[in-house]
């Protein structure tokens, strides 16, 4: 496999400070919106279904979070990802709690036929995707990473895309690679949104350095080396939310390069 | 009257995780995350009416806030609420602003016949609500919980759950107990949400512990205590809310035992 | 020119403690929410079509921001700015992203017929309100403050207001007096919703002193002094939020005095 260059992404990300079209739940909006800027990139959340679809064809990348999805925002939804498709703007999809509620897997069923670049969920939620599972609790998996491998691997060759499992050590896969990604830190699942936090900046990274995988990567990376530093200074899960938007801006190519990446 | 066992409460709310859902306003969704999450429970805001009841009946609790209701949320509460009933999910009615707005009072009107297993709110909500006040103004209440007495204890009877009344002092009751909670922080006013996070913390407590009236008081202890610590740390209202996510977080079933709670 | 008495406008501000009803995008509710606690105003964010043309007309002041407007939001707004016409509530309108996206832009020459008493924008966005340029990419102005003040005094002639521009120096006009304002932190733009809050709090001063432009400069003196003062303390864009929020508060008369403010 060749080596992800963990370096020239951030670098890159830094450059082009794209821009991230966000349909994405009303609980994260803003902590993403953060996430994004903090990294040096630039977030907007245009989710009105009269717009939504205009303003993904100018976009850099798109991310669709389904957390508090409705009628209204699944139109968006759809004529975003229809949008993005037809300029070729990469998207991302992040199935919040899908498996266990009916209209937004339903609806995920719908906008994974829309050809998303990368599919990042926890593994209840990937297996679900797959058929393969009996789905979530909320937004925590009660299965870990290593149990999506054979969905996630099936997920990506169905789609042609990247399929990002998060857990204590995350799993990303185009169905021929297998990367995992670990470090971080337990505080970031005592944050909320840090893993639709996630999603948005697997987005700006797939945008920056065009290859999926790589972008995913890097993505995942910056988080946990992020965590680490931020949670070396916070005082507990409150102040951990601040000091990591700050480690995100701080970590630059060479910190990134420290990140616990490995092949398989 | 029974001593309530706040140290036991604390336990069982650390033991028994409860994912609480909530139905709540759009100002306050990430604090109040994240407000549980520092507790020990797990959130889940899932308010498409396609979705929110099929979710309360899953749920350990329920928050119904109205502070930014509309027509969409209004059905997914009524859809929640009923679905809670059903399932003998207890679930907690927060009612923001009633009084002054009509929409808003008709709707709380309405909610009150589903039987909350505890109303949360400041003087001039509980006393609109019990047909007592000409209402607040927003979120502000003019009235003290003393006013709100009789109001409460009416109220406590007509639904059968318990009323709790937030203000310098809060006053809870059942009908037949009335405890009061002192302590506290006079920055808790100054932090958006707060207040409405307190609504979720009492729905997480009930169902933990069981007992409304306990699961109510347990919750204000909680708060009052972690703002007192998350004050002697903050430089000011910005850094108080971290600080008193932290705080929550740490407070320990010792340290809830030094709340000031008393009978009467 | 008369001088601006800033001295007296946050004396003002916080003896009047107006209450400022937001109408405003999903993102920056809670941030904007913290800042009018924080300068002493209370923030009330009503936006049912169902109710919001009433609460505007008890409100001291109304902020609309059309961030992320959409069908329902757009007739409570609509609603809010007649209501506030017809009571004598002045009123801000914050037209982000004017100009790039038709049907906000469509809104946004509609809301101004109803005379906002202050436009507080970006350069490309007054300069699409005023019909001269090409629209901005999300809340990031392309073009500066000067560039927009030919587009900013026809507009003020127009509505019979002031207008805002935000940028490195901000540039408010009335259509007779123009006075800048300096100062103020880069780090304001890496804090999603510093630009909405601003909006907001020209709009509580606005109800504190009475004319506009001294409101509008007042309001752009205190979030330029307040972060200067949190960038002091901050270790990057996270940490700087809630400091910003504390210096906010602590912000007082002869504080504000201090600001770079100047008449041409």
């Amino acid at each position: 496999m060749e080596a992800i260059d963990l370096r020239a992404a951030r670098t890159a990300l830094r450059e082009n400070a794209p821009l991230v079209h966000c349909l994405t739940n009303t609980v994260v909006q803003t902590f993403t919106a953060n996430a994004l800027l903090a990294v040096g990139a630039a977030p907007a959340m245009v989710d009105a279904p009269q717009e939504a679809g205009d303003f993904a064809a100018v976009a850099s990348a798109l991310l669709i979070n389904v957390g508090t999805v409705h009628e209204r925002t699944a139109e968006a939804m759809r004529l975003a990802a229809r949008s993005a498709g037809a300029a070729g703007t990469p998207w991302v999809l992040d199935p919040v709690a899908v498996g266990g509620l009916a209209y937004r897997t339903a609806l995920a069923g719908e906008l994974l036929e829309l050809s998303p670049a990368v599919v990042r969920g926890n593994a209840s939620e990937v297996m679900a995707l797959a058929g393969a599972g009996a789905g979530g609790r909320g937004v925590d998996s009660t299965a870990g990473a290593d149990d999506a491998v054979t969905a996630a691997r099936e997920l990506a060759a169905r789609t042609g895309g990247v399929i990002a499992v998060s857990g204590e050590v995350d799993l990303l896969t185009d169905g021929a690679r297998t990367v995992r990604v670990g470090g971080g830190s337990p505080l970031l699942t005592r944050t909320t949104g840090a893993g639709c936090a996630l999603g948005a900046l697997v987005a700006a990274y797939v945008a920056a350095v065009g290859d999926p995988l790589t972008g995913a990567v890097a993505a995942h990376a910056h988080v946990a080396v992020a965590a680490e530093r931020a949670a070396r200074t916070a005082a507990g899960p409150g102040t951990f939310a601040p000091a990591w938007l700050d480690a995100l801006d701080a970590v630059g190519p060479d910190d990134l390069a420290t990140a616990d990446v490995r092949a398989g």
